[in-house]
């Protein structure tokens, strides 16, 4: 029988529903621009770069623009303690290098990269493309854009 | 009638079901521990106890305990690249300082502080309690807690 409140019972319970807006939200629609530096920038310039540019982490391209490192705050922070001049530490020393850096698909659900972030305890990856010189950085994940899928998904405004 | 299929049709809609969710979910079953210092320590102290605690945001605290100031790692790598050593630098110079920041309380849903940290642009903010003498800090309530709740609201695992 058909209700007489302008919608239909479909046959799934309230988590199936829950789950199938899950299942459409994608980091495509969610993922920021990335910013990259290269490999022979200094720390210093790095931290530069995020204030110009607002952001939180860098990845890090060869001259082949492609990915070989990602850089945090976190890391930055933890080489302003050497007392050293930021200027004269290359961020290849202090950046996480490929196989080790995190990164998701633009067709990946940001419940599981939301997962990813917890589990390896990183406010970021970067959004990749594979090419036959190796992986293209195609955008920024962050956990500002999981704040913002949670704040669309708890208001339901994203259908 | 009443359904065969083992729930109860309430007259709700999904999206108000959803809400439901989303009002039960408060700040204080998802926040963190705070991290203090005092407003006497330097930059350095700053950045080693956010190493040290692995934080990202700190709240500052006078002798009385009351909320004074709070500090980014974006504040502390500011100050890094002022060039000067950052054991002579007193936070109290570089902490953002009350009245201007923002807070939230154990009550408050996690969905209206989500929205601040988007609006604000922070990371995290304190969780605090009123007194006599001013705000006491009494937790941190920062994205990752955010993307935490997202992962439950998402799966639906939080009833």
């Amino acid at each position: 029988a058909r209700p007489r409140v302008g919608y239909f019972y479909t046959g799934k319970t309230q988590s199936q529903l829950l789950t199938d807006k899950v299942k459409r939200m994608t980091v495509k629609s969610y993922q920021s621009i990335p910013v990259v530096v290269e490999e022979s920038a200094s720390a210093y310039d790095a931290i530069c770069t995020m204030f110009l540019e607002d952001v939180g982490t860098l990845f890090v391209v060869n001259k082949d623009g492609v990915l070989i490192g990602a850089l945090s705050r976190k890391d930055l922070l933890r080489a302003s303690l050497g007392n050293q001049d930021l200027s004269a530490i290359p961020i290849s020393v202090i950046m996480s290098r490929m196989p080790n850096i995190t990164f998701c698909h633009s067709h990946d659900l940001i419940i599981d990269v939301a997962k990813l972030l917890i589990e390896r305890q990183i406010d970021g990856m970067p959004v990749v493309k594979e090419t036959d010189k190796g992986l293209e950085v195609t955008g920024r994940l962050t956990k500002t854009n999981v704040t913002r899928a949670f704040v669309e998904l708890a208001e339901g405004q994203f259908d």
